[in-house]
């Protein structure tokens, strides 16, 4: 015997497959309960539980006072593939091993897709780096070192996620910004925070994209693997085989 | 002004402290309502919101009738990624190229940290499959082709997680499964069913565990993206540039 779904996982699943046919758009509004019950002919109880579901699915958020509207990234939670719960000794070089295997090659990609829009914008992140490291220099910064250091990550994120997006892989667009914002958290060494701030982080970043825009695809891998690792070791994260894994190719 | 979280969030946030910690483990039984209020010191009313909290994290999920249980995947939904909401002529050659990045350099660290235990697995599973093909070629089945069809992806799909799992990588071992899921979903033309059921299927995948077993590196990723190519010819998936992307190194 199979079991019949509930009256409301069904209305759930007919405003969801709305929402994927765009019927209703991302940020949108959604009706207002008695609407909803009206247009599917069920109880405003069934269009609740119905609602609870959906927001039990990261597909809409119910702002108290105003309404229920359909969530930016519909069905992606903050932590969506339970990094929360790993071990985090588990957690560091595992994904650090992911991002090394997916990050070279999509930096490869976003060589050969990407707009010049793309690559412009990269290139402006890395020139606001560069006069943050001036001023460092000429010690005019009034910003402490904790306000300095979350800049730092921005741009490295913003510099990143640009050739995410140039590679027109939209896996990559979710699965990359995820690992990186962890990595993010986990960074906290300070030999990592003073690295941060030296003038050898523009360098590296310039260097990659310089490859891009040449579209030196062994070149890129390299600069990719390298800034990795560089990374990893400021950060004083442990790889996991030093030398048996993911070897240079 | 910074607004003070909510009573139920903060239990919530307990509650997943004690989870992932341990304390209450995977699959258990949360404490009853009144016991938790009594424990944090708050309402019953804000037991069931944290708990609501905690359900549309997918931490727990309420069994009715029976009680609240620690989710066997916690923080994990169907749907983590939100594939559901992509257009599938996106999704299709994105997928593919994720897992040609992903899936060669996985098999390859199965063959170097591996145990025993996992390869024989795998080889039991080939072993399942030239029996099924036996069995077809004398005609003796009596299963349906759609079932056939069910039966080989099982097979597939257990067969590649045992590389996963050796690969003792727990970030692929959250991604690849949901990749090799989702492609199965999509996997539906007839030209696609009938390869599964041909001996080509199970000599793939018989070379590929011999290359593992060999520690063969250059051929473990040579063979695997062949396979993962193949398949998608099979199922009459476009890649998306087919020269120009993920060269073989």
């Amino acid at each position: 015997m199979v079991s019949r779904p509930l009256i409301s996982e069904e209305v759930a699943n007919k405003i969801k497959a709305k929402i994927i046919r765009g019927e209703i758009q991302v940020g949108e509004r959604l009706p207002a309960e008695q609407e909803l019950a009206a247009e599917y002919n069920v109880s405003i109880r069934s269009i609740r539980e119905a609602v609870r579901y959906l927001v039990s699915y990261h597909i809409v958020e119910i702002r108290r006072g105003i309404g229920t509207f359909v969530c930016s990234n519909p069905g992606i939670s903050d932590d969506p593939l339970g990094f929360d719960f790993m071990n985090l000794d588990v957690l560091y070089p595992d994904l650090i091993e992911i991002r090394l295997m997916l990050e070279p090659e999509i930096f490869v990609l976003a060589a050969h897709r990407g707009k010049k829009r793309d690559f412009n914008k990269a290139a402006d992140i890395l020139k606001d780096i560069q006069k943050m490291n001036l001023q460092m220099a000429q010690s005019n910064s009034a910003e402490s070192d904790e306000q300095l250091y979350k800049k730092f990550w921005e741009y490295d994120i913003s510099f990143h996620c640009c050739f995410y997006q140039a590679s027109q892989n939209e896996i990559a667009n979710r699965i990359l910004p995820l690992i990186l914002n962890t990595i993010r958290n986990l960074y906290q060494s300070p030999s990592f925070k003073s690295f941060r701030k030296s003038p050898d982080f523009y360098s590296r970043h310039q260097a990659i994209l310089n490859a891009v825009l040449a579209k030196d695809d062994d070149l890129i891998r390299q600069l990719c693997r390298l800034h990795i690792r560089s990374g990893s070791q400021e950060g004083k994260l442990l790889l996991k085989d030093q030398d048996g894994f993911c070897k240079e190719k």
